[in-house]
């Protein structure tokens, strides 16, 4: 415990994403001060949205040069100088991209003990919520209706596809590539999942949308949303949930037919931030633990070794190779 | 009575509308079958919607080269073959642009015998109860809000800044020129109203709206939804009523950020049609009469006489030469 292995933001990406934009460092140990906990990191999740930050404001501060990377993790409580808190206290919090974070207790929010701990960065964390509330308090879906996903493949897409199965939806994804398109089909049971890279996306939709789209659930924007928005019904809704396709160096220009097509059609796009939707976090955390436990949802991992691997796994998650959740374990579990 | 005078889409215009595109026709006068009355137009409506459906089919049928101009009009019933219906009854529809129209009796509503008939296609009629639904209904607005209404001089705009007035709202408008928008300002008593064509849209925006734009009523698309979106707040919404800058050959691009800043704002964006809303229009035809009675709301409109003049009307209108509700006054008034 000598000291705090951290990975630093080096420089502000301007196009795509690379492993020099990112610089290990050793720091000094941090020290709590009063009101405060030191947290080791266990597990740290990597989200599309990491990339996002680094462009400038979101809906959290950006990620400038200099700065440890940001990133939400789940860890073990060290030491403890604030009240409420004792070593051994599971939390959750911006412990950032490093071994051991000194944070105020206020912004650390106590975790569960479900084991395994990894299900509470997917199925029963912000992935599983964000799935959860934007389909269905968001969006709304009905049985026999029409779903959309992109990014199937992703920690939100397999949860999100697979709800919409649950509630009766005929499902159709969006990812890229052949194999990653039949695993979405015959291990996560939607109905279909179109290939962006090798198939043209008016025809795919047509093919297995033939009564159109009700509900698209957007985690790409860019040309998907594009397609998906001539493809909509009637009254139809798109959860606005991410913009991958846009974070890392893509083009931003906004769907043709805006808001033309939103008018004609009276389809609501509505954006959305898991966190909107705290107060009914307890309904959400039930249903997806009764889903998970039950085997009603398969619950998709995709765990990485070590720290000092984190660039290359965001790099790669931009990329689209993960399937489920991505996440680095930086440390052992907690024994 | 030997004819009926009809306008006639000559040709489907592919940039800016021009009186070219029209054709004065001279057509025997059509004869009701059984189920249908014979209608006389009194009132024809003008609405920048018109010039969208040239460009193919909508939220209904596209106007084809050799068609009768389409339009909603106010009639008469001067002969019937329909139960239900008698001579002498005020009816409403789709007569299009011509003097008569024999049409079933199913496609027609009945008109109450409110006074002045321009009002029923003024503040109780489609531009009324676009407004009140679209601001109320859809976008929703609190007191203390800040509401932005683009096209605020137009039929729509004029209505939907006074109603966002009457509930307490801040209200600023976006016209074109300088006598507009002061004309806004003055005699519909929004509290501001910005140029488009000659003030930059994000500065003026930031000048008039200081605590953001919670609601914004589009009737535009365009530059001025771009200015709007990068002004909203957090949980901002977006009425999309129409796309005037978009109708008649102007660009077609979407908005840069969508859906990106849909994501980091929380906006919602939904397009709807006045139609949507029949089952409640009962309350805003009560609500919109009484503010009209006791002056809450000014009522403007502007006749224009004669059915000839319906081309240069509909050009005008959508180069935003109108103030309040155009219509062209096809006959008297039955007396």
């Amino acid at each position: 415990m000598a000291d705090n292995t951290q990975i630093i933001l080096r420089e502000r990406p301007s196009g795509k994403l690379q492993e020099s934009h990112f610089e290990l460092r050793h720091a000094p140990m941090p020290v709590p001060g009063d009101g405060q906990a030191l947290v080791r990191s266990v597990l740290l999740s990597q989200d599309a949205a990491n990339r996002a930050w680094m462009q400038g404001a979101t809906y959290k501060d950006a990620v400038n040069p200099g700065d440890v990377m940001h990133g939400y993790a789940l860890g073990e409580v060290v030491e403890s100088r604030a009240s409420g808190l004792a070593p051994g206290d599971l939390v959750m919090g911006e412990l950032g991209w490093q071994e051991y974070a000194a944070l105020d207790a206020r912004v650390l929010g106590r975790c569960s003990d479900h084991r395994p701990l990894t299900h509470q960065l997917s199925v029963l964390g912000i992935a599983g919520k964000t799935a959860y509330h934007g389909l269905l308090n968001v969006a709304g879906i009905e049985s026999g209706e029409t779903l959309l996903v992109s990014a199937a493949a992703g920690s939100v897409g397999t949860l999100v596809g697979q709800i919409g199965k649950i509630r009766g939806a005929h499902v159709v994804g969006v990812a890229g590539g052949p194999e990653k398109c039949a695993w979405v089909v015959d291990t996560l049971g939607f109905d279909a999942c179109i290939d962006y890279k090798g198939e043209e996306l008016p025809a795919a939709l047509g093919q297995h949308c033939p009564r159109g789209v009700d509900v698209y659930f957007d985690n790409t924007g860019g040309p998907i949303l594009q397609a998906a928005l001539f493809a909509m019904n009637l009254h139809g809704r798109v959860a606005c949930c991410g913009a991958v396709s846009m974070y890392d160096g893509g083009p931003l220009t906004g769907p043709v037919g805006v808001p033309g097509l939103l008018v004609v059609k009276r389809i609501r796009m509505e954006g959305f931030i898991v966190m909107d939707f705290a107060d009914r976090d307890a309904e959400a955390t039930r249903d997806l633990s009764a889903w998970a436990a039950d085997g009603s949802l398969t619950v998709v991992e995709d765990v990485i070794d070590g720290l000092e691997n984190a660039p290359r796994g965001l790099i790669g998650l931009l990329a689209g190779e993960n399937r489920g959740k991505r996440m680095i374990r930086v440390g052992p579990d907690p024994s």
